[in-house]
């Protein structure tokens, strides 16, 4: 056989366990943001058949899809978004009942969902070719009290994962109505490109006739007052306890994507300008796609690797997620002192602390720097350290790793010390 | 555009909230226990290139793998087990250093993965092609400990699902060393065809010439004694504080896979005799295939979908699990007394109470009735009313949805209630 080199492909990621320990605690701290809201776990598979997906995404979208022929020789194309499967899961349980004859999918259809999508990116642009998407949805209502709940789940998340200076900028994409979508995309790179750019670039897009009527047409829209439905959706923020502060009415704010229909969002975090981390709206014409009838909808997707990159940036991660879930390593010496470490590491599992025994093999020589130097490699805490000197007094020595203070005591007393 | 059905592929699920409730609850259970055990998760991608996986699973995975020609004209395939990426992952990361010099994968290596593998199985016997695996490993190390680590684990990890009838079988792989494979294949039939049945079948097969002789082979491997390894391995599961009750020498034990090189187990739930839940062994050759060289591990597979069935065969799934996430169904009567709806379901969520307001649209006639049936049929176990009745004496009404009970109180006494 030939030597195959490991290797994993390009635009594709291992996570060891310290990097997926932090991508667990934002998932964590996501889903119990989303559940305090009412919304609901849906999971759909990596395979579709190609149809369901194909055409969904534009032209882009067709020539990124992973898609390939199975075995039985059926089109199947892998999961790109989570919005096309959850409008197929709509329209194919919307009207079933369970056995009891309740409905499957009661309506309103709270769903998150947090699954990896696949995409054939251009790998050079720093993308990535599998990533998480994280998105909440209400399916089925068409209210305002809809549209603020999506932003008070999106708030109360930021808060929770520990961003403090982020600013949510709300408009409604009615605004837009009279223009066409090159003065969409245009007006949506003010924040880039500055009030002089998007004139120009309107000008230059033949849009409007003069520079002079690119300001005209500029000022208007930034002197627009909020929509009633915006007026409504601020009021409901401020009774859902939302601060006042964080929410803010953007004129200008329009979203490239081109299938919003109502109130549009996106969350900046002020200390790390590297656009966006979330954003949503509502999108009426979508959900319905396969059950023949309009079906709104109101939701928000995170940008999960680019908050992991913010978190780290903003140093957002608790300490102990940055570490080993491991809390101590119990060492072991020698097969005589083995039993009684043995019964220490169970003694602290059952107090549910997590411990790991010392596995290597041990050598009279260096063998308690051997198991620090573990410790210190997969960023273990503690160390509880079980020598002959400590089993004569009855005592463990307890280590902390990163200040290397130690300290005797019996069982009991390390137990409330990490505890 | 012709009309698309919406429908999923054959072998392949969606998993609507309260199915997608139950797995996490699984998964998350696991994961706690895993920790407890010093495991640490590592994620790696669903495509791989497919020399990685080619040539791995025998003539059937290569048969049953999901593979294709990517974009960029590469051969890649779908993840179709966990064992072989991890061999992967060890050899490319395994003498690779942190920014600070820290080895990255620390030996022992103990990792746990949960994440879904394809197999284009047939469906017709009940098999799904998209289904999660389960699997613990602790990889460079050979040892007694470690090999009964697993097995405290996995002892653990079943009681914390509920599991209270089930056994450990353990054997050393070692004891068939003289035999053939078709004679381990045929052994490892014992308990379906019964001691007759393997006799006729190891005549059958040509492996002993008489049925004599086949009885005298049998009777030998049911007399004898564990090897010195598993001895010491069930001294080791003594001091881990593993029930002695629930670990059981079974000498003819043989596990199909022949990839396994000493320890062998697999656990059977006595109330749900449906085959084992889980199982594995110690496997030295395996882990190495990409590095070169020999790496001893140690591991287990938990069968995810059929623990999921045992368990509600049994009906270990905690009440609240099987209901919604959501706790309190808060009601809205009208437009007047919106604000106060949303103010409540805003201090409960303060509170850590998973709280929903109703969203759909309120008519006067009927307005409690909908909203009930809206929470009876996504589960939610309490409804708060909040109606003019309630505004004027300044009070909250808590009706539990099971047994329609209803009682009124201050915010403050239905906190306490809920808690």
């Amino acid at each position: 056989m030939t030597k195959i080199t490991p290797k994993t492909l390009k635009g594709f990621r291992d996570f060891l366990p310290l990097e997926a320990r932090k991508r667990q605690y934002v998932i964590n701290t996501l889903k119990e943001v989303f559940e305090r809201y009412g919304f609901e776990p849906l999971e759909t598979p990596v395979l579709e058949y190609e149809e369901i997906l194909a055409g969904k995404y534009g032209d882009e979208g067709d020539q990124l899809m992973y898609r390939f022929e199975d075995n039985g020789k059926r089109r199947v194309a892998m999961r790109y978004d989570q919005t096309v499967p959850t409008a197929r899961v709509v329209a194919q349980y919307g009207s079933a009942s369970s056995p009891q004859g309740a409905p499957l999918l009661p309506i309103p259809f709270k769903r998150y969902q947090i699954q990896p999508v696949w995409r054939a990116e251009n790998t050079q642009k720093g993308r990535y070719r599998e990533f998480v998407q994280c998105d909440i949805d209400t399916i089925g209502i068409d209210s305002a009290l809809s549209d603020a709940e999506i932003i008070a789940t999106a708030v109360e998340f930021c808060k929770k994962l520990g961003f403090k200076n982020f600013k949510v900028l709300i408009n409604d994409r009615k605004v837009f109505e009279k223009l066409s979508t090159q003065a969409i995309i245009t007006i949506d790179k003010l924040k880039k490109i500055g009030e002089d750019g998007v004139c120009e670039e309107l000008v230059k897009k033949q849009i409007v006739g003069s520079t002079a009527e690119a300001k005209i047409t500029l000022q208007e829209l930034l002197d627009r007052e909020p929509t009633e439905r915006l007026i409504e959706i601020f009021k409901a923020l401020e009774q859902l306890g939302v601060d006042q502060d964080v929410v803010e009415f953007s004129p200008t704010l329009a979203r490239g994507l081109n299938y919003y229909t109502g109130m549009i969002f996106e969350i900046e975090v002020a200390d790390y300008p590297v656009g966006s981390i979330c954003g949503g709206g509502r999108y009426d014409e979508l959900i319905g796609m396969f059950a023949d009838r309009q079906i709104p909808a109101v939701g928000l997707a995170l940008g999960f690797d680019r908050t992991i990159e913010a978190m780290e940036a903003l140093g957002l991660f608790p300490t102990d997620v940055e570490k080993s879930s491991t809390q101590v390593l119990v060492t072991i010496f020698s097969e005589d002192l083995k039993q009684k470490s043995l019964e220490i590491a169970s003694k602290l599992r059952n107090e549910n602390i997590n411990a790991e025994i010392y596995l290597g093999e041990i050598k009279e020589k260096n063998a308690l720097e051997k198991q620090l130097k573990y410790a210190d490699a997969k960023a273990i805490p503690y160390v509880i350290i079980l020598g002959q000197k400590e089993i004569e007094k009855n005592s463990l020595t307890l280590r902390n790793m990163q200040t290397r203070e130690q300290e005797e005591g019996s069982l009991d007393e390390i137990l409330q010390k990490l505890a």
